[in-house]
């Protein structure tokens, strides 16, 4: 194995690791590179992450569709949420989208010096596999976290993507190990462990189960979304 | 169940916790934490964490036994290494005992401010857990990591006293579930899941296997280190 694997936990600790030469892999389970993934398989051509709301709202004259959630719950003057259903109107086909949360956000604009940042979510796991097999570079994935503390959901899709890219990635430390043991030990009942989790909680008491069992659903697409400039596009 | 458990995987994390009004657990299992407890319980009167090699060096002309490691080697002056056998010396009972560590020691002055500040490790698992039972503020562990990085050993810990404390304490967030998970899987065979981590064969390499061994035995000792001002004493 020439390649290797490592795993931030949360984007407060990233300066700990160089990744300028790094495939960087987001991740924000709940929910949004789950969105992006979902946006992007579903016809969106881009989507473009923003660090505020002030900026997304700037893009809306432009033709933009602007998406939006703070503490989980849409923007009120925004046009889109973060649930994943959202994302799958056919309105939104060849349309651009520009979109800011909490936590996923963040995250895609702290990776951006890395050689290539893609998004990953359980919804497009073996296409990000994939990916990650075929490319020369060694794979960082960088966990969205809540607020900068680590969290379960994007702990388990690291794991679930450190154990399928066992005979071809070496773990470059023990975040790699510690979440692909976590993953081997939830992953027969991954909605029944995640539902213990704070944030699932959190977003059950605003009413949204259904994105959660969504998000949850193990490649459901095959496309993946890449950083290109500001914007993520198909690869 | 009245009390929380909340983990912070890194001490570069512990600014996104309350921690004034806890029970502060601090963990380094290989070795600072392990030392300290096998240190106190051969009676060592205390042991006073120092952040640089410098103060160490300052307290050995009062009297003090100093120790230090940097990078897992004991530093070439200093009388006492990073080993928990170097700390059951006969010779050191009712001795002063100055040490600095790579990460241990930073974790402890980290925590300072907390309510209480404790020493746990697998050696005085049991008895830390008795401790947080009868103790009637909410528990912080703070795992020490390596050079901010989140690490096995540590984290594995924090799951194990997490899944000890199941019926008294709720978990606060997703790491306690996250390590008691982990801990679940791998505590059958807990030197096999720790000898594939990082720091495990950084420290192989400099010949310290059977320290290893060592720090990850349970229940070793019955006493508890507890911070008193600047010292480290038998609680």
């Amino acid at each position: 194995m020439s390649k290797t694997i490592d795993v931030c936990l949360s984007p407060e600790l990233l300066h700990l690791y160089s990744f300028g030469e790094k495939l960087v892999v987001v991740v924000d389970i709940l929910r949004a590179t789950s969105c992006m993934t979902a946006g992007i398989a579903n016809g969106v051509e881009s989507i473009t992450p923003k660090a505020n709301l002030e900026e997304c709202r700037a893009l809306k004259s432009e033709g933009y569709i602007i998406a939006g959630e703070r503490n989980g719950e849409k923007v009120e003057d925004f046009d889109l949420g973060n649930s994943p259903f959202g994302y799958m109107n056919e309105d939104l086909k060849g349309k651009k989208v520009a979109v800011t949360t909490t936590n996923g956000t963040v995250a895609i604009n702290k990776s951006r010096n890395a050689k290539e940042v893609i998004i990953g979510s359980f919804l497009n796991l073996s296409a990000v596999a994939d990916h990650c097999k075929n490319s020369p570079h060694n794979v960082l994935i960088l966990c969205a976290g809540w607020k900068g503390r680590v969290n379960m959901e994007d702990s388990l899709f690291a794991g679930a993507l450190v154990e399928a890219l066992s005979d071809t990635h070496e773990s470059a430390c023990d975040p790699p190990l510690m979440t692909a043991k976590m993953y081997e030990a939830a992953k027969h009942d991954l909605i029944g462990f995640v539902e213990k989790s704070s944030h699932v909680n959190r977003l059950k008491r605003i009413g949204i189960g259904k994105d959660i069992e969504f998000c949850l659903s193990i490649d459901k697409y095959s496309e993946i979304p890449v950083l290109k400039g500001e914007k993520l596009i198909k690869l």
